[in-house]
């Protein structure tokens, strides 16, 4: 970790945007690991991959067809003998001469002496087993030639790619069994409060169930990262610190609830003990206000809110970009959609706000935002149920129905009721 | 299975409408089945959760502060004796009587006789221990009432809700560490294709790596589901037939290769003669105009063209509604959205087009597409690094630099590389 980690807090409440900047720029991607192609998807290649053979390995017919002599269908029609008859997969010998042609598959080799290929569509086969062909055809028509897609020895996929499934197909023709990968974070999950009840605790009338240790669970899962979680530390230093310091062995310790700067409040203060530096306390968002960040020689430490809400909005905003920081990915921030408001949605000045909102294709096509409930932060349900964040900048005193805003995508937005191939009018479909 | 498998398939080339319609009315969600909280991501609930307490359990404070009574605080300054102490955890048992109150933090329970909180920053401790209140404050002011998020009794979640990371925050609320979900698909991968060399097999410049068998698998696993690859079958009826009737005995079948008319191509013929009812087996689009789905008594089939990316595409046209749907999922199609394309898309009249594109926020905040690479359908280098799927209109002869389209988000399309929190000015952002 460098000097700055030792550098005072920042006392006053930050903008999310210089938050974001403050964790980004303490952090870099973690070591790397040999991983099977199996265990692949969703991960960051540490290395370039490159391909070991041209690819497609020879000329190939990019169509079920008969490959030819392109002077002998010039013109037409020009009737043709069938002297082969080639598979994918198969390596044809037989030389095409003056004159001659060979039936040829989808993906099969083009054999030498033909130069180009026509379809099955424009020929027929006469009574004497000879092809005609009804149209002239260009010399390389419907022919995928060697190397086309890629060269031996050119780069498949460069270092820091993301493995799509695309991307996985690739080091499958790069046969690449095992590859190197940023490593993923390890993360603890401790919940902090004195009120909460473990969920495998017997039913106590008196408690408040901990969510938070499980919402952030599944948040972290989303990421591909199996998470533990230590349990629920009562707010009292000893045993706090027990748990805190159980927590620092990790990459990221998500610390839930205790960010508040109440007298009883004792997670900031034990963390300084153990020799945490503490970066911010407090940003300009809402819910989320109270939420801490902090770095320790190995690791680093977010504080969350015990508001359930709170606390998976500010994942969002910070743990989410820092677990793919160092997780070697380049692209940190969830995606946004601009939608606009079916109602209005209310807004102090001073903070950005986040508006949980399902959203819909209006009738143009844009997308409409409908806020959840009634938007307070102790709502889980309506969280639970949103499709996206919508961001009402620090500056708006509440936007109005109809006006535009940014929403990011969370999980569930990922995907959508309707195909969203637009109109049959549109698609000119038959159907 | 319905009769309607029996029917013929249909000859002529379907929409991608007609078929995604032809697919969904023959599958319905699979079973249930009973899981632990910790891999209910991402599933769908089976059956409501409800409410097994009120929550909160009881009145308490949005606020660290002081809990007061509210006629003792209606002008301003008034001043208190602080007689309690309350954290969130504690039952305050003591009830606060004219001119008293009781220091109260976030989420403690407001004690008898208090009926409204005064933050911490508008009081201070006067040199006799006594608190003054600087502002008049309103009766029920920053207290959270019972029940206020949710009461015993009420539905937590209804039943069909897909398992976001904030409903599994609601699961632990409502105590439900095992819960019913629908059951997953089970999903077998058969490639096909004498010129296919597996990924482990010895180096042969004369073969073709079998990339489809892992990108398919890919696409699947981030589905949730992990496939059962069956290997590669050689395109010879009795070797075929063996392979398909092992992967008949999934949920899910999908076939890699051999979707031609050729004379060589067995996988029609060999699925036909195993019992399976095909019932469409071209497609308006490109890539991936043949692709075919059959029905058996127990699952379904898709046999997807040999070519990576037709297979990709065509998977995300047909297979992921499909596993959607079987897994219970109400939301079957990928989150579109609009953009404007940054280079022209050529297409051919009569089938849908499905562009790769990367996509970028313009300067004025709307999304741009770029095109990947020459759009061959052997260029899986694009497909691996695409954001999503431009959709061009079945009737277009291809779009304009600058005109706008659907776009399809893919995996890797899910995060961008800047917050979209919009423009510091936007925000009012201090920083």
């Amino acid at each position: 970790m460098p000097e700055s980690t030792k550098s005072a807090p920042i006392s006053g409440d930050l903008s999310i945007r210089a938050a974001q900047a403050c964790v980004l720029d303490k952090i870099a991607p973690l070591g790397t690991e040999d991983i099977a192609i199996e265990r692949a998807l969703g991960r960051v290649l540490a290395a370039p991959i490159y391909a070991n053979r041209d690819l497609p390995p020879y000329d190939v017919s990019a169509m079920d067809g008969y490959a030819v002599r392109a002077e002998d269908v010039s013109t037409a029609p020009s009737t043709l003998r069938m002297i082969d008859d080639i598979q994918a997969g198969d390596m044809p010998r037989k030389p095409i001469s003056a004159g001659q042609c060979a039936r040829i598959m989808t993906g099969a080799p083009v054999p030498p002496g033909a130069d180009t290929v026509v379809r099955v569509e424009e020929t027929r086969v006469l009574a004497d087993g000879s092809i005609e062909i009804a149209l002239p055809v260009k010399a390389a028509t419907d022919i995928r030639v060697r190397g086309e897609n890629i060269r031996t020895g050119d780069v498949a996929l460069p270092g820091d790619t993301e493995i799509s499934p695309g991307a996985l197909g690739v080091l499958a023709t790069a046969k690449a069994a095992r590859i190197e990968v940023y490593r993923l974070p390890r993360v603890a999950i401790l919940a902090n409060g004195n009120e909460l009840e473990a969920l495998t605790a017997p039913f106590d009338a008196e408690k408040i169930p901990d969510a938070n240790s499980y919402a952030l669970m599944a948040q972290v899962q989303a990421q591909g990262i199996e998470p533990v979680r230590l349990g629920i530390a009562r707010d009292e230093p000893d045993a706090l610190a027990k748990y805190l310091r159980r927590g620092l062995e990790f990459d990221v310790l998500l610390v839930s609830g205790g960010t508040s700067v109440g007298v009883h409040d004792h997670v900031r203060p034990t963390l300084a003990a153990l020799g945490v530096a503490l970066h911010f306390y407090r940003v300009q968002m809402r819910p989320g206000h109270p939420v801490a960040f902090g770095t320790t020689g190995r690791g680093i430490v977010f504080c969350l809110p015990g508001n359930p809400v709170s606390s998976m909005v500010c994942f969002e905003q910070f743990v989410l970009p820092a677990l793919r920081a160092l997780g070697g990915h380049r692209t940190l921030f969830r995606r946004t959609v601009t939608a606009r408001l079916t109602q209005p949605a209310r807004s102090r000045p001073g903070r950005v706000e986040f508006v949980r909102v399902t959203l819909a294709r209006s009738e143009c096509g844009d997308y409409a935002a409908t806020p959840l409930g009634k938007q307070s932060s102790g709502d889980l349900l309506a969280m639970a149920r949103a499709d996206g964040l919508l961001v009402v900048p620090a500056a708006s005193r509440g936007l109005a129905a109809g006006e535009s805003a940014r929403v990011q995508l969370l999980e569930t937005g990922a995907f959508q009721e309707s195909a969203g191939l637009g109109e049959n009018t549109d698609l000119g479909e038959n159907a």
